[in-house]
């Protein structure tokens, strides 16, 4: 048996999220899982470094999976790309330490979040971003981001109904580039998220542009552990899981 | 009557290109149409500054039209994207001259071709963006894209059939941004341009970066005015209209 690390790229539109689910459902996992059967002759759990929401992107997800196979891993590589459908791909491939697991092992993660700032939809960015008409206060945003940055109780934002128990997270890095009236991206690093953290955090954080909600009032907002509190969910499409560390 | 300019923003992916053709085709042109015609309740002809193909993309098209309408410009444009598809939307609308025509009246074009070279296929760029594999020269690319500047007879470049008689255009502008084995965007303006001659321009641009002609042939290219001699057309989903002067 060999284990190995793959890192992934998909567009996650028209796919059920990563998780394999009932029968019928289109998820990246299945899909790997089924690339490696044809190509390995072996049906094998794929296991992600996080299981990505219906809709989410992935620019470099990973991925660990023990296989008995006469490939290398370049010739892996390859033999995935060409039997995955279209909307993912293998960026790369290598054998890992045995008992390499892409979610246990994970330290860090980075995700992007695209907003699109403009007063009209746009075509060619909607696929990839959250359209917001009104023009963002990112002053605003930027201050109330600050309060998020470092180790807290996370369980305002994360989705209702989770059964996590441990809902306190590290968040390493929290940056919003770009400019009101124009495409503007969140970029969080943190070691850990919790189930929506990132879209809800972006919902509450666009609520602070919008002036319907104080910078300042993020702190307290943490403090209560009440997802009820927080801002709604930002779409799915304007999420892209950008690196895994470990 | 009142003559508008619109500006227009489009996903080409699912349009038979800009021109109104046979029925059961889905144009740009066609959408606008019926968009004007639900709106302002008169079937009228909407012109563009140039027909793009099927599957190109366009972030400043601009279109001209003149109909009887009650509508000032903001309440067309507002009327005219809530009626039209997701894939096409009306960025700008303005009263224009009463002969303003956006075919006759444009001076001046700026294209955008993206290529993603790197060494596997890559999901999220694939629909605006074409894959070269193997690293591309940018060197030799950038030294063959001089020999298209300024004033030539392009008539190398023109798809074959075209009827056009007169071939001369003046590129003012051809610059290739990003890098080898990443991604690289052409930038092509000019006062005008043969059907499909960005498109052969890029193949032909690829041809040199993949090392199979050299960067100094391309004068003796425009010289023999033979669409044969002259690359492969780069394919239609790397291409965006960008801007269009008048």
């Amino acid at each position: 048996m060999t284990t190995f690390r793959l890192t992934l790229e998909y567009d996650g539109a028209n796919f059920d999220g990563w998780q394999v689910q009932a029968a019928g459902s289109r998820t990246i996992q299945g899909c790997l899982e089924d690339a490696v059967e044809r190509v390995c002759g072996q049906r094998v759990r794929v296991e992600g470094s996080g299981r990505t929401d219906a809709g989410v992107h992935a620019l470099g997800q990973v991925a660990s999976l023990r296989v008995e196979s006469r490939l290398d891993a370049p010739a892996l590589l390859r033999a995935l790309n060409g039997v995955l459908p279209a909307d993912v791909a293998v960026l790369g491939a290598a054998v890992a330490a045995g008992d390499f697991h892409a979610r246990h092992d994970a330290c860090a993660k980075l995700y992007s979040y695209r907003i699109w700032n403009g007063a009209t939809r746009s075509p060619l960015r909607a696929a990839r971003s959250h359209w917001v008409a009104p023009a963002l206060d990112l002053t605003a945003m930027r201050a109330a981001a600050l309060n998020f940055c470092g180790r807290h109780d996370f369980a305002s934002l994360q989705a209702a109904g989770s059964d996590v128990v441990q809902t306190e997270r590290t968040l390493h890095r929290l940056e919003l580039a770009g400019e009101s009236r124009g495409e503007i991206e969140i970029q969080v690093e943190g070691d850990g998220f919790l189930r929506h953290m990132v879209r809800n955090l972006t919902g509450t954080l666009i609520e602070v542009g919008l002036g319907r909600r104080a910078a300042d009032s993020i702190p307290e907002l943490l403090e209560r552990r009440d997802r009820r509190l927080a801002g709604p969910t930002a779409p799915a499409q304007g999420l892209t899981l950008i690196w895994v560390s470990y």
